[in-house]
């Protein structure tokens, strides 16, 4: 039976659809344009390969000059360090015997491996399950706004760092947030605050971590972080255009999509469901924006069709058959559904690549 | 590095979490009751196998008495082809050279395969496709209220399907419809009109199918549907507890996680974020229900991790390390996320299927 991904020099509007599609010179554009700027202000940048899962686009921004990369699972850097990635941050509370034998294994390999903790229950069992022979790096994630995880305070991150450094089979490595948009000013409180009671005592925060895509070009913003880090830059989405951290030639993803049914007036239905571009609304109030055709909205999405809202353009919006490109309010989750990535140039399909760490979670 | 999927026999505590997890025995159950209830009122019930997408878990309906399968798009009907199922339909306008050539390969091995077209362009390009040879059975698609696809009026109903009788290369099958949520006496009165208009042009209509989970039990309101299709009930989730058409005790999915975080008062984190449950709210105002913790609230999604209220049960939800089983708003989009499906009696794993038909969006 035909394989669904289309051959090199297929042209796009033959690819089966739901696709998502990655333009190569956006996508180039946007790994050289990020990097430029972290390096212009003098930090590292450690982009987060989670927006793509793909060992090549990796390999990309590491050639860009990325520091290392940026993992949110073990089994997701797992996956990296197969391919041969020598510098891996897990931005994870890693918890439990298994997970700890599995980091610990994927240690023994990967020269340099950092996690994050932010509690002493996630500290002490790292502690326990690793070295003072080679110790494992932790860094402390710190909550600067997000509300997710992270200490609360620079006392409690002072606190924990402590623990680190006492413990012999563990590396304090520095501090680490995942910010709220915008909140720039609050993380570089919080790491000045943290660096100055840390230097009373005694204790060094060479990684001063700071992330995000929504406020990538304004890392210069929090001149006290080391590195910054940031996944959705390198596809960009709907929501990154909102956010004003790209304009519209800078997406790289769109979905391609066919026009089902036009069974009503005022509606049309695409082959595009949640299963191909996820339920995520990201505080919009559709599933994603058909390009070309401003007023048409994707008003309901059921597993394998979108309901378009069409009343706006009813009269230039394609007939039964017709193709359409979305651009997703997120595309991180768009590659978490597909098993591989079509790229292109021009219109024409260029290559195929494996969403190599799709699906890992653990 | 070692698998996430745990061995048969391992107690569930110790499977890799994010995690779901099938109970057998509800699933047994699901299976069993939904089928003696469609028996009891005479139709033909049709699984749509969309909600597990396993082969097993297919067999198991038919072994129960399915009549056949539900697929949404070619793809997935090739992968039950490929395992041997024999009457498969598949619920979607297929357009374009092609998907067309796919479902002309796929009709040739499966006996019993069926469309559904709501367009004479639809219709038009399954004519071209196919032979008098051996025709293609082709049910028209009607909208009883869902507004998704399908004609809107019996005359519609019986013009398309006129159409597709006319066509020799093409076989009218009858009529086929995805209600809106307890719309039965609406799916009664459009499938009893298109009955009157084609018997007076002499066509018959053999095949009047029905479907859904929500209105699963009070299928025999349509007396007039042959068959029934539903694809939730065989798992159930948070929206068909909410919807009366199961108890919890039939729910056979639960999603495992593990508590990571428990920064600040009122606030834990899990691991399972929205790469493990989706974004689906479906009505609901949070992303899941963790069983035994009534009044937490998982208030928001990250990719990979669920921001969790429990200012209404600190002091009982459990501490960092902890596990809690989440009962996912919807199901089906949840077997899409994972390669593999661990399945569970009495707290110990039983075996671990392969999603065999995860991502086949095409």
């Amino acid at each position: 039976m035909q394989s669904p991904w289309p051959e090199a020099g297929t042209p796009l509007d033959q690819v089966a659809t739901p696709m998502p599609v990655i333009d190569e010179d956006r996508l180039a554009a946007n790994i050289a344009r990020a990097q430029a700027y972290i390096d212009q202000h003098g930090k590292a940048f450690r982009p987060h390969i989670k927006t793509h899962k793909i060992v090549a686009v990796a390999k990309a921004q590491q050639e860009a000059g990325a520091v290392g990369i940026n993992c949110q699972k073990i089994s997701e850097a797992t996956v990296f360090a197969d391919a041969g990635f020598t510098d891996i941050l897990i931005t994870y509370n890693i918890l439990g015997a298994a997970k700890l034998a599995r980091l610990r294994a994927l240690h023994e390999r990967v020269p340099h491996l950092s996690v994050v903790a932010d509690s002493a229950v996630t500290v002490d069992g790292l502690a326990g399950a690793f070295d003072a022979a080679r110790p494992l790096t932790v860094l402390v994630e710190c909550d600067t706004g997000g509300k997710r995880c992270g200490v609360q305070t620079p006392e409690a991150a002072a606190q924990l760092a402590e623990r680190i450094a006492a413990a012999p089979a563990l590396n304090f490595g520095g501090i680490l947030t995942y910010p709220a948009p915008g909140g720039a000013e609050a993380v570089e409180a919080f790491i000045t605050g943290t660096m100055a009671l840390l230097a009373a005592r005694g204790i060094d925060c060479p990684v001063r971590s700071s992330g995000g895509s929504p406020d990538l070009y304004k890392a210069h913003l929090v001149p006290s972080a080391t590195e910054h880090r940031a996944g959705t830059y390198v596809y960009n989405d709907r929501s990154m255009v909102r956010a004003g951290e790209c304009s519209r030639d800078d997406l790289a993803m769109h979905v391609l999509a066919t026009v089902v049914s036009r069974p009503a007036e005022g509606r049309a239905v695409l082959d595009a469901g949640s299963k191909a571009l996820t339920s995520d609304l990201l505080g919009f109030s559709d599933f994603g924006e058909i390009e070309g055709f401003e007023g048409a909205r994707i008003v309901s999405l059921s597993e394998e069709h979108a309901v378009v809202d069409i009343a706006a353009c009813r009269d230039t919006f394609p007939p039964v058959g017709g193709l359409v490109k979305i651009v997703p309010n997120h595309t991180c989750v768009v590659s978490n559904l597909f098993d591989r990535m079509v790229f292109h140039r021009d219109g024409i399909v260029t290559r195929v690549e494996d969403v190599a760490a799709r699906g890992t979670v653990w």
